[in-house]
């Protein structure tokens, strides 16, 4: 019963709402981040949560993970409890937190080092049994990585080597640019190719020395084929050849498991009625009374179940019977749609035809590209007014005839298909609930801003008029989406996507954990390491001022470019700023800068984090799309799972 | 008897050389690129060759063409020529190009436009069966990624119009940033968001909106994610998908085509005798005579030669013996190192046990690591010393030891070996050349500059000390390579990309045509367009001087970035602003100087070179380097291509 109960959705998504919770607070905690901007200038001084309010809540939440611990413990069994890694971890990082909660609230939550913080994700992922299973394939990947790996940094040594002697300093002050930028010493010389590895500061490295002599252009360019093209997709090949069977295995195992429970299930059933025969028969009768107390999907239930009836008769089913019925669930749940209404009056009918054809949807499309081209124009046209000097009358109005419009249609699609058949589509549903958001919306604006009694009092509603067209105008792009699937090309493509979303999410959860501990980590070392200049930028902020103020700053730094928002003062600013490493692009800039204003080992935490997440993570998404997409491709090509699985079987 | 000597390995030959040649001809013709700098500031006025000297050469490749495609047509004859499209293309190609010669000569070299540079190209891609092979390939991938690159218009459109709603002109000119430099207009945001595609302006982009508001951020990250990760990714996993076989199909039909001249060649060998019996037989005999006047590789016909003599008792052969013997041809061949010599002394034998020991190499390589390491060091001792100052004479010291000893190493080792088994080894070949040039290089140095006769007249030598200095370091630093092998992990990844060389002739053939096709049309377009500014920033060329100049320039710009150098005045700097704009850092720099030198239709050469060269080529590459070490890692794990090539076919 307990089990039951354990394994019921409600106490699981209690855990999970739990999980989030703790995980949440990092935004609320000292520092918070609950500031409009996050540049140190203009930052607004954040509210700072009392004392012990965040911390009641992490109290309950780590009650909650004491209560789950023990019940979990319970129910497996103390033999079993101490075997396993996961749970043992999650003993210690338990006690670990409870321990230093206990410290901060004796302190008045004054403490610097909160050494929770940074276990949090732990929880996140004990919670996901897929999150375990990737984290154990990317384990067995690791040593293959390394190797590549160390060919990448022999590949780098080697040619700071070359480099440092070819861009030696010279007697000639003329030509030492590219000694003095970026071969000055070893660590800069290693900066710079390890940099030039991931092409964010391509041209610019080779600019000094190019300009002197083509020749020094092959050096870089036959540094940047071999790290770059060669050796970092080696990687990704590395890791998707890992990977290449993740999927497959994954539906294997959990068809394995699913034919042993069928076949559990049979040998329980068959256990119920004494041993009348040789031969094992479950009873039909109670095959039907088992699947009315059963939970799943009624579409599956339903199927099944007439799958069985057709057996009534004779009262038995052997076991091969038996798994044919649940054959039932392999199969795609092919979505029928409710029948038509049928009309009696001839008019109606012929309207009806009229509605419900294909030519009626491609109208409907096509104004939809119409109101957005009419968008269009008008922005191209008001581009560059300002919000203010607009005139958005007439922009409504034809936004108000497009929206009747989509109203009429809908109408009539509704006439067409009845109301069953309207919402059995997914894409009527979608269409529907932004044409009525969208009439709504511009009822509003109308009954606000149009109407001739309060046309003089504009200024004190809470969301300006502009703000209301522009929601409109966006839902009305938004909508457009809608023809997505009338195009089959590109409905492979998104439905790819979508597919690619539902796999992603022990991914996702595995870049959430690894976000969430380098941010932390980040705000312990690099708190309110950057202080901004106290006036003189604020008040040359853009950057056409920039130039001419007498605080002049080096093209290309930090401060020129006014990446101040980008910093670890608090979490949200730093899942920024790491996202923005991530993406690789001008990281330099972060690693010059937070070497210049800490110490130099500022550096291994930014290689680290590029390695985790821009060299790890982006692979493995890589590796998971390819598969994702050739599983897909096999699949749609050679019919059922099971085929591909047969003949994945035979290779291995 | 023609046949036989157009298929020859010279006519071939000359038939590649004449299109290297024509295709080399870029580099001297007019716009000439034999000036030391690119640089349109520093570069002296390129040598321009007389009229009539390219032209010559030019001819003589024309002429070369000429014949070959007469004797081509010759030998396959008219029907097939008039259904070869290659061949009618060829003809109209070379037509073309000589007409164009003929004006280009009757108007004294005197005309911008020549056509025949654009058509160069083509000769590369008519000459080799595997690259036309590969671009049906291409050609047939193509719809797939054409329904990608429509979604990510859709993609990009639908974010350009959002942003232009979300960062509309204000009241306030202070929240105006993000307005004002990247969403101004239409062409403008959809120029920011294609960049932020690219990533090429990743922070840059967000930094003035999101210094006001965190939540904008959200708008680029999602913008990102859905574009850089997502979209860009399905198309690798698209274009790998579609080269998923081609590996193994390119095997499997060399495979079938070698069964089919093997069927052939008995045919007609048991044509050549008598029907004297009703199963057919070859004579042994004959089979020897024809394998000794066949040309193949002598290892593999000395192994089917002692094959076939098995059957020399018997006389002759059925087909299955007769193709039997050649399977010897699908063995792999397994390199035989010759014996080591026999010395009868036993101090030389012991001796030998101890310098042919695995320690030894071992020893050599730590050695040779010692080496780099006392290099390193000194180097970056000396990084702030300008190269006069530098004190060379321990350095040099150093380098003899170490020398003398590879020397040593290297005489011990043929002694152990023998002189055959040193060379048998590839290592030690390479080994061996390199301590031998340094050892010749050394002594150069010691006698040119540090005998005393000479030693104060130093600056009269062409190459100066510092640069042999120089040469002998970076000989020490590669000849360390020689450790790849030794490591196993290192030796595996090592071979995957020596491999890939191999397979990858036909994707550089293409590159190179893409790149020489839009090289000559930048030159065409471009030439000449960007001046720059006459005397100040050839005073303020280094980069702290830039910002004190009173000439101050934008931030992020060509003009600040220096990128002078990067421009289509001549063919390799053309090639290599290519190759800059291909890395997809800071290519909007390059979009952004040329729209605004020339006219905003530039951004459409610039966009179509980054769908050709990053989106296009990169992932094939991408595509073939999976393909290549996903094929290597079945092969290694499951022996035989043949099994693997059964079971693909299943798979199909």
């Amino acid at each position: 019963y307990l089990y039951r109960w354990y394994y019921s959705k409600i106490c699981q998504w209690g855990l999970g709402l739990s999980i989030a919770v703790l995980l949440l607070l990092a935004f609320v905690e000292r520092p918070s981040s609950l500031s409009l901007s996050s540049d140190p200038r203009y930052r607004s001084p954040p509210w700072e949560p009392p004392c012990g309010l965040t911390e009641s809540f992490e109290l309950l939440c780590l009650v909650i993970f004491t209560l789950d611990l023990i019940v979990k413990s319970y129910l497996i069994g103390w033999e079993e409890f101490r075997k396993s890694k996961w749970l043992i971890g999650y003993t210690v990082v338990l006690s670990v937190s409870i321990i230093d909660w206990v410290l901060s609230i004796s302190m008045v939550c004054d403490e610097k080092l909160r050494v929770r913080r940074l276990l949090r994700p732990f929880f996140l992922l004990q919670n996901s049994s897929l999150m375990k299973k990737t984290l154990k394939c990317i384990k067995r990947t690791l040593p293959e990585i390394a190797s590549v790996i160390l060919l990448l940094a022999l590949h780098l040594c080697l040619f700071t080597m070359i480099g440092m002697l070819l861009f030696a300093k010279t007697e000639d002050p003329k030509n030492n640019g590219e000694w003095k930028a970026y071969f000055r010493n070893l660590p800069k010389s290693l900066t710079s190719l390890l940099v030039l590895l991931t092409t964010a500061n391509n041209p610019d490295v080779m600019i000094p020395a190019y300009k002197l002599n083509r020749g020094y252009a092959i050096f870089f360019v036959v540094f940047s084929v071999i790290g770059t093209y060669c050796l970092m997709n080696l990687l990704t090949a590395i890791i998707y050849n890992q990977f290449r069977g993740y999927l497959l295995m994954s539906v294997q195992t959990s068809i394995i498991r699913r034919r042993l429970g069928i076949r559990a299930a049979f040998q329980v059933l068959s256990c119920h009625e004494a041993q009348e025969a040789a031969e094992e028969h479950v009873r039909v009768d109670s095959v039907l009374q088992v699947m009315s107390r059963v939970e799943m999907k009624s579409y599956y239930k339903t199927a099944v179940t007439t799958e069985a009836q057709q057996y009534a008769d004779v009262g038995y089913m052997s076991l091969d019977q038996f798994r044919k019925i649940f054959d039932e669930l392999d199969k795609d749940r092919i979505k029928e749609h409710p029948p038509l209404p049928q009309y009696n009056s001839p008019v109606l009918q012929r309207l009806q035809t009229i509605f419900g054809h294909y030519y009626f949807t491609i109208a409907g499309n096509a104004l939809a590209l119409a109101n957005v081209i009419c968008i269009c124009t008008i922005l191209v046209l008001n581009s560059e007014m300002s919000t203010a000097e607009r005139d958005n009358v007439v922009l409504e109005i034809i936004n108000l005839c497009f929206i009747l419009y989509y109203l009429f249609e809908m109408c009539v699609k509704i006439f067409a298909l009845g109301w069953r058949g309207y919402i059995s589509y997914r894409n009527n549903i979608f269409d529907g609930f932004l044409t009525i958001l969208l009439l709504a919306l511009q009822i509003t604006i109308f009954v606000t801003y149009r109407l001739p009694y309060n046309w003089n009092t504009p200024s004190h509603h809470v969301v300006s008029l502009w703000e209301m067209v522009c929601l409109v105008n966006m839902l009305i792009v938004f909508r457009f989406l809608r023809i997505i699937p009338d195009i089959k090309l590109m409905a492979l493509v998104a439905s790819t996507l979508m597919d690619l979303v539902k796999n992603l999410r022990a991914f996702a959860g595995i870049l959430v954990v690894v976000y969430y501990v380098f941010a932390v980590l980040g705000i312990w070392l690099f708190e309110g390491a950057i202080k901004p200049p106290p006036e003189t930028s604020v008040i040359s902020n853009t950057s056409m001022a920039n130039i001419t103020s007498n605080f002049s700053v080096e093209c290309g730094t930090y401060e020129q470019l006014e990446y101040w928002p980008n910093n670890f003062d608090d979490f949200a600013a730093s899942i920024i700023l790491l996202y923005n490493v991530m993406i690789v692009n001008n990281w330099q800039v972060f690693i010059e800068v937070y070497s210049r204003f800490t110490t130099e080992w500022a550096k291994v935490y930014f290689v680290c984090w590029w390695l985790t997440s821009s060299v790890m993570w982006v692979n493995l998404f890589v590796a998971l799309i390819l598969e994702n997409f050739t599983y897909k491709w096999d699949r749609s090509h050679s019919c059922s799972v099971t085929d591909v699985e047969r003949i994945r079987y035979q290779t291995s």
